[in-house]
């Protein structure tokens, strides 16, 4: 740990709470405490987990966290509210709910916009100054460490700048030892935050802080000139999940500190961890990971075009702002139609498939690549297909005919729904492999399911390899977007043998047919990897 | 048109060059000319086409353009490259295949950064200069207006601002209109691109513009900072497609510059088209919208928190930065298990079901879409389910049971893939309408598709309505990540009668269940909003 990673400046991440309210995020107990772990892994300063009191799930987060949530970088925060209009933060049930949780930190979120104070609160401005100076405080001489959200500040401090200021005054004042100030509704532009920020800073003296919510596609930025004014602990969610449009991403920013801004905020290793961390937490939120988030997307630093393909065989350093590898991520070369005979070579190199430089097999390659893509097939997002395809290139050019390590004669699935209620899912599979024909029958929880247990009971006692493989994500996606189920349907799954990951595409008119063909190249890329070699 | 949208401000897009780079983007000419019409629609300045003469898909697209594409507020423009070293740009066949693409504007691509013009060029830093000056005066002598990319600019600058400024002035004095400062690698972030703006400025006096990539996360501030250092030309793309991470988001940046600069870019009620426009381009280029895009996502003014429900009952101008309609969004209340009874009253409201202020009953309501949430219903997607369930909330209320249009005694779907290699599709449905058992049978090009099909067979004759329905969206997802074809499918399905759309969503062990249930809520709303009333 050097200095820097002291008090001196906070990262502070708000995904358990703020990033909770994206729409389609609903968290679990367990899936808070797994991302607490995540979050503790990658070093953040501090954890807000919730607002126990408010509901049962953040309280009882709360309780298990006392047990079984051993942080090793960061520290839990309970967030709360000021106390009510009118009574004391002493006898304040919410207040008290706080301290109960055994938060060693607590966020309190304060109004500081007028109208908020007379509209939502329906109390005086005085009066919530009191709110703010009570709960403070009572919370400090408790012996917690506070923070205050100002909450709406940047609106607020438009509408009446001295008041805002006020409310600054008085929890620092108090004893918060950070201000955090809130672009709640996220209209902000940067110019605005750093001149607010900085402006706020020469008038209190506050420690300050910075929340950016994204609606206006700046929260990044506009945690940066927070900092630039002098902010020294920014408030961010992973993967900038959020309310809305979202809040400032942890990634982005947390890479700009440390890689732009020449500031130390993370333990040592963990930047080149953040990828995974990215993608493990949208795994257990349950969101699909944006593959164009910068920094930790799979196509952040993916390249496409034929012109940027051929320079960056002599210079990667020269296409790329950041080597990759320091937040986790690798270049990619991208298969398309766009692509030149340059990505191709690369392609094939990155796959362990040699070309030899044969131009009229390249230009094969890409010439297929075209057609499928046509047809629908994605091989940016297929790998193993892709290198199935590439293998059948080479054969065919060697003058051999392709093997594969089973050749389908048909398959049949029925999904039922019985007036009993129960639903029946039953496939039948007819295959010919090393010379034999097998025919097996198997059920399944769904269509696709069944067909994938029926070729298993039918293969696995030719290929026992098969039993170690597991599918581990199944996307499908309809292609033409405006005539619904009567389209072309795209199926991609990911399958593992325990060491790796690879995936493959199928594309037919519905979704049975497109799964069989990915399930089909899963088998056989699986195989390969193996070690095996096809005998039809 | 007011004088703000003469030559004064250029709003640039290059989705159809630089934003077609997108991992996952294949553009037909016709999806091109489909493109440039919308951006023409929402009153771009300039719509760069692609770069004639490099490929046969933007040849073409040039060449119908010419016959097609009329622009009411739109120029089109060509993309090329600096000529050849040591070659005359009238002899260069790539600078003649701009000039015959007919296009009146043509943005060449310099290179700015002396290691690229090293590396990549393989040439002299001063026949890189001569090769500006040479293209640039060469075309503009042939009556075109030319706008200058400074390739690989502010990365240039840092390591040698002297060169990188020689481009631009060359540039600008060989009559290039426009220089354009790129952040090709994306890696800038707002202070650096706002310094190296006004220093450009004031060295050459050119006009200046920008174009960033988005692989800080800044794209749409290093946008605005570039204007807020006197840049008058901004390059975007729509929906912020591009290489990698992307490129500057049109629709952003062109918000902050009217809605928060005050400065007018757009023909007038342009605006207001925004949201329609990105939706359309992203069904064109066949992605699904992003639902957390800043103004123009359907999350983007949608509210969560119970907290901010009961407090935007007040006011709703105080929790959002702007007025949705400005730019064709709207506010949602989402319905989860976060909110409370506000919420599900307010949602009540908007979809015309009146709770009548029954504590009791909204509360059922919100248990039951906590108990749904938890089996992995999504609500806040599938308004159309919400109100049938919300529906039968208030039929049980009144003592009545919830009755349906038609009910399910059992289904069956048997999907094969034959020895001669046909694929068929045939699904059995039999249902109980009007007191009337029901037994059709259909073929279809996958299952639910046949599904769908023999229950319109079926009930077509009882409600004649069915038959202007058509499904428009079909979406499948996988509930629980990590376990592939053995999960809880979740469907959500648009169905639409022509004046409206409504989204259904079905959860199951498997697809096709999962698309029964969302196919019969489909219909059974459908109904409901004909006007028709159930009778079992």
């Amino acid at each position: 740990m050097t200095t820097e990673l002291d008090d001196g400046f906070h990262v502070f991440d708000t995904t358990l709470r703020d990033g909770a309210q994206r729409e389609g995020i609903n968290l679990t107990v367990a899936d808070k405490l797994t991302i607490a772990r995540h979050l503790d892994d990658f070093g953040v300063g501090f954890i807000e987990g919730g607002w126990p009191g408010a509901n049962p799930r953040d309280t009882e987060f709360f309780a298990r966290a006392r047990g079984e949530l051993k942080l090793r970088n960061s520290v839990l925060v309970a967030f709360g509210a000021t106390r009510r209009a009118n009574a004391s933060a002493a006898e304040d049930p919410q207040v008290n709910a706080l301290l109960e949780s055994g938060a060693p930190v607590i966020t309190l979120v304060a109004k500081s916009h007028d109208r908020h104070v007379e509209l939502a609160l329906r109390t005086t401005l005085e009066e919530n100054l009191e709110m703010v100076r009570d709960t403070v405080s009572y919370l400090v001489a408790q012996g917690r460490r506070v923070f205050v959200d100002c909450e709406h500040f940047f609106d607020g401090y438009r509408a009446d700048a001295a008041y805002a200021t006020d409310v600054v005054r008085a929890a620092h004042e108090a004893g918060a030892s950070v201000v955090v100030l809130c672009d709640t509704n996220g209209g902000m532009l940067p110019a605005q935050v750093q001149a607010v920020t900085g402006l706020v800073l020469a008038d209190t003296g506050a420690r300050l802080g910075i929340h950016a919510q994204d609606d206006s596609g700046c929260a990044v930025a506009n945690t940066l000139a927070a900092v630039d004014a002098g902010a020294t602990h920014v408030q961010c969610t992973a993967n900038g999940y959020g309310e809305r449009v979202g809040n400032a991403n942890l990634f982005p920013v947390v890479a700009a500190l440390e890689l732009k801004h020449g500031r130390r905020v993370l333990p040592d290793g963990a930047l080149g961890e953040m990828t995974r961390i990215s993608h493990a937490i949208a795994e257990v939120v349950n969101l699909p990971p944006s593959t164009h988030q910068p920094y930790v997307g799979v196509s952040a630093f993916a390249h496409k075009a034929g012109l940027h393909a051929s320079a960056i065989k002599i210079d990667p350093d020269l296409y790329q702002h950041i080597d990759p590898e320091l937040v986790g991520n690798t270049m990619r070369m991208l298969v398309s139609d766009m692509a030149g005979r340059a990505s191709i070579e690369l392609k094939g190199r990155e796959l362990g498939i040699d070309l030899g430089g044969d131009r009229a097999l390249v230009q094969r390659v890409v010439d297929r690549v075209k057609e499928r893509e046509l047809q629908g097939y994605t091989y940016e997002a297929a790998d193993a297909s892709f290198a199935l395809l590439m293998r059948g290139e080479v054969e065919q050019a060697g003058g051999r005919t392709p093997r594969r390590f089973f050749r389908t004669e048909s398959w049949r699935a029925i999904i039922e729904d019985r007036p009993d209620g129960i639903h029946a899912n039953e496939a039948t599979v007819k295959v010919w492999a090393k010379g034999e024909r097998i025919v097996a029958t198997a059920e399944g929880n769904g269509p696709v399911n069944a067909l994938d247990r029926a070729l298993r009971v039918g293969l696995e006692r030719i290929y026992p390899q098969l039993a170690g493989f597991a599918l581990v994500d199944y996307k499908v996606r309809i292609l033409e977007g405006r005539s619904g189920t009567d389209s072309t349907t795209r199926v991609l799954i990911t399958t593992t043998d325990g060491s790796g990951e690879w995936s493959t595409v199928g594309v037919a008119d519905n979704v049975i047919a497109a799964s069989w063909q990915a399930l089909d190249d899963a088998y056989a890329y699986g195989l390969l990897r193996a070690g095996l070699e096809p005998q039809e």
